[in-house]
């Protein structure tokens, strides 16, 4: 598939008019068109070596997603020029299929364009499936429940927020070959371990394990015991009974945002902040109160200032190689944090996805380390530095606080993977984690310093960056500002998937998140003179 | 531990008080106390063998806990008599090592009973740690945020609610060992492939595994083939773009319940029904409204006047041996609730977590089979037949439905775990899933028919019960009404764990949920004679 292609291939349905008023979303109204609006590419195309003409294969296809109601009644189909360019047939062979469809009166074309599914419940003898919302004889029908039992309602009304439409792109557009990721918050699959986890696999295959049942709601104990001495390695004291094991830190978020803290509170953060480009808390009605940071972390006067104004619930920090700007939180600032924090009373979610991450020296102790009230939640991963798919994070607290999040745990999921639990205890204390991160650390290391000087080659004078000193992240600052969605879409066709700054901070319009730790070096090298002139073209 | 000792095995510290009005959270009053209440137990118990006295280990002990902060200021220390039972010292002991604190002001007495964690902050310099809440020098603190950081505040504000105080117990419970587990409703760990699934492992082991890196939004593509085939074989068609991999079909509910449902919406279901004994729904402010069933079923006449009457946005079933009370709804009730649906087009949540395991003939097709609109989603799982541990489950449905409830998945926790992914799709496509069904079935009808022999032995004359044709359950009917907690509390301290009906219908006084699928032979043939005497006493 050419990269012109690509930028064409969107779905092959595109969904009702949204009901939704902006007011009743407020933190994410361009969420709103995009929640059923983007999806999955389906991949199908007609086969031309095939017998069956190819509107007889596209009548067929459309047939069975429809009688099947894979494609519900009230799904929007896209435009016939759409379904033409991405089936790969003439426009003439799209008007056939669908003609021989709306005879069936199984779609209807609606004024205004567009086609919609009607249902197979519209060609029913009428025993089977009497006249609904679409049908002609209403009056017979006892009134109607409140929802017109059209899916398009529901994929819109539910409370939680659908992800910003730039992430539903990544989400999707991160499994399609070919694209240069320069924004992915993940390892490569490179620097993943696969010889070390065969290893691990191997070692519980011979082993008469035990039968994957349910664990305890905190996880198994092996596990938490191992997560217990791994932050003991970081100054962190905290038994197993102050451990829970979620499935990744992200689980962590969202059930502290259901679990914690009531609708309507506060919590602060820097800003910008990963937090902002995921909905967890925004879904569970808490407000966001950014921060400003300088190149030692979080700046302490605006954080008091800004505690009492709001009435903060907590705050929420990444002080090691922050997310994203890559930014690491000195030793003062940490201190003068936790003295704030201890006069204030106010709570701290510290987010360590990336402290083991260090690629020049260690980081400072965690605020964790510092804490001796119970005042700090402390937020782990395997998924940055071992093993995104095993699904293994962990929260260190306070244990009611432990407590009442593995009971919101216990109704969300009953527990994280058992064979995920048995395969991360194994890892933790067979010692491939150290090992492994000795070696990963190097190879970061190298990617970080590549990125560097191809960024020194090419983008001087267009933007400026800082050095990290650990983590995945460089936080691109263009000179001048740019329609962060055009940049997106023009780096698509470009064949570059970006991970523009707005994510992080809605309003901004001049940062780039860039990561050294996905792309290739011969990915980095095509890739880095490419943005530059799209840069140089959008300035 | 005696059972004597059992029943008086809880956690070392109570909760503060609640302080939420019943109005804020009508469906769960008396989940308040007991949401930050009951608690892992703590089996920390001192060492009489060890060279320091009992109370300097206690008092160590304790020490340690609140100066790492995993008990926070403001959490209430159990009563003196409950610690030293607890612990197996005497009270005087107790008394000694609680006293050591209190006097470095770690700890203190309050009026009315009961000890509170103060916290190291009152012990350290003030320009560490100045006074909060606790302290006396409160007017030179800056004004105080809303929360006073008193995590009690927090366990008790978040918007989930937390667990029955029952089902609670019985998280924490299950994993005592000892105790006779009469209903739970997972299979035993011998009636799980301990061997086969060893033999999936070695296999993962040998292969060149791909990196275990997050997978696509709706799950592995190769697992979604494979339940595309485990769901063509029950009559349902669903292809694997129809197919959202979820972490159990728990998580399958709390995607529905987040992802498609307004506030205040209202869902039918059948009464009693598992669905009450989560809060999935609850939580995401969905109203029930329960339905009466019969040995066939829901009753299609009731199903029309209420979806009517509350304008209900769908309808949850368990067609198939149904959770808790076995029933199998019959072909002909499933056309009839298939016409009602179509007449009101009003969209069906089909669980099928149980319609593989049929005992004595396959059951009818499941509704999703019945399905031409696109109106019934269909859920179904690895756990109640292969494993619970791998955390597998799914939701099949119309395209547009699962892309959104997909999106939603991956803000949730970004997956399931792709090593349990990668098991669970060999354990099918390898042919291990038909072969242990197959085993299985043998054995939890030899399980259920040794019950049902037990109980016609021991019970006839105190209680009814249906004889299921698949699943694991046996709703026991109580001849007179009961107090569900005392049989609970009564049956506990008998060693047997119970699942009394009112967990499955917030009013019941007469029902039991019997499982077959857990308690060994020889468990049974203890236990129901111990079960019938408890019911006789309590009649």
């Amino acid at each position: 598939m050419t990269h012109s292609q690509r930028s064409n291939h969107t779905d092959l349905s595109t969904p009702g008019q949204s009901v939704h008023s902006e007011a009743s979303r407020p933190a994410a109204p361009e969420a709103q068109q995009a929640g059923a609006g983007s999806g999955l590419p389906d991949t199908w195309k007609p086969d031309p070596a095939s017998p069956l003409p190819l509107h007889g294969q596209i009548y067929a296809y459309f047939l069975t997603k429809i009688s099947t109601g894979a494609w519900p009644a009230g799904m929007r189909l896209a435009p016939q020029r759409e379904l033409s360019r991405q089936l790969g047939v003439n426009r003439s062979t799209v008007v056939t299929a669908l003609g021989q469809l709306t005879a069936l009166g199984l779609i209807e074309g609606r004024r205004g364009g567009g086609t919609i599914v009607t249902g197979i419940r519209s060609v029913l003898p009428a025993s089977l499936g009497s006249a609904g919302e679409c049908g002609e004889d209403g009056e017979e029908v006892p009134p109607e429940p409140e929802h017109s039992g059209n899916w398009n309602d529901y994929v819109e009304e539910g409370i939680h927020y659908p992800n910003l439409p730039t992430i539903q792109d990544i989400n999707r557009l991160e499994y399609e070959p070919g694209l240069i990721r320069l924004g992915t918050g993940e390892p490569a699959p490179e620097l993943l371990p696969g010889a070390a986890m065969n290893e691990v696999l191997a070692g519980l295959a011979q082993r008469v394990l035990p039968p994957l049942s349910y664990e305890e709601p905190l996880g198994s104990p092996a596990l938490r015991a191992a997560v217990s001495q791994l932050l003991a390695r970081s100054g962190i004291t905290a038994g197993p009974d102050s451990i829970l094991i979620t499935s990744g830190a992200l689980q962590g978020l969202q059930l502290i945002a259901l679990g914690l803290l009531p609708r309507g509170s506060s919590i602060l953060l820097e800003k910008p902040s990963y937090l902002y480009s995921i909905h967890a808390f925004q879904s569970a009605g808490v407000k966001f109160s950014g921060l400003p940071m300088d190149g030692r972390g979080l700046i302490p006067e605006y954080l008091t200032a800004e505690a009492i104004r709001t009435k903060a619930a907590m705050l929420y920090s990444i002080p090691s190689f922050h997310n994203p700007t890559g930014i690491l939180m000195d030793k003062g600032r940490r201190q003068e944090l936790m003295e704030v924090k201890g006069r204030l009373g106010l709570p701290i979610l510290e987010d360590g996805a990336y402290q083991e991450l260090w690629l020049d020296a260690p980081p400072p102790p965690p605020l964790k380390a510092l804490d001796q009230e119970g005042r700090v939640l402390h937020l782990g991963t395997l998924s940055k530095a071992a093993s995104p798919g095993l699904r293994i994070g962990w929260i260190a607290g306070p244990e009611p606080v432990v407590r009442r999040l593995a009971d919101i745990k216990m109704q969300s999921d009953y527990g994280a993977s058992s064979l995920s639990q048995l395969a991360a205890a194994s890892w933790l204390t067979g010692g491939y984690h150290e090992e492994h991160l000795h070696v990963l650390r190097g190879r970061l290391r190298a990617r970080r310093d590549h990125m560097l000087e191809l960024l020194q080659l090419h983008c001087t004078g267009l933007a400026s960056w800082n050095v990290p000193a650990g983590g995945f992240y460089i936080w691109l600052s263009l000179r001048q500002a740019v329609s962060p969605r055009k940049l997106f879409t023009a780096a698509l066709r470009a064949g570059l998937l970006l991970n523009t700054g707005d994510l992080y901070d809605r309003s901004d319009r001049r940062h780039l998140r860039l990561s050294y730790a996905y792309a290739s070096a011969a990915e980095l090298e095509r890739s880095i003179p490419l943005l530059a002139e799209l840069i140089r073209r959008g300035l």
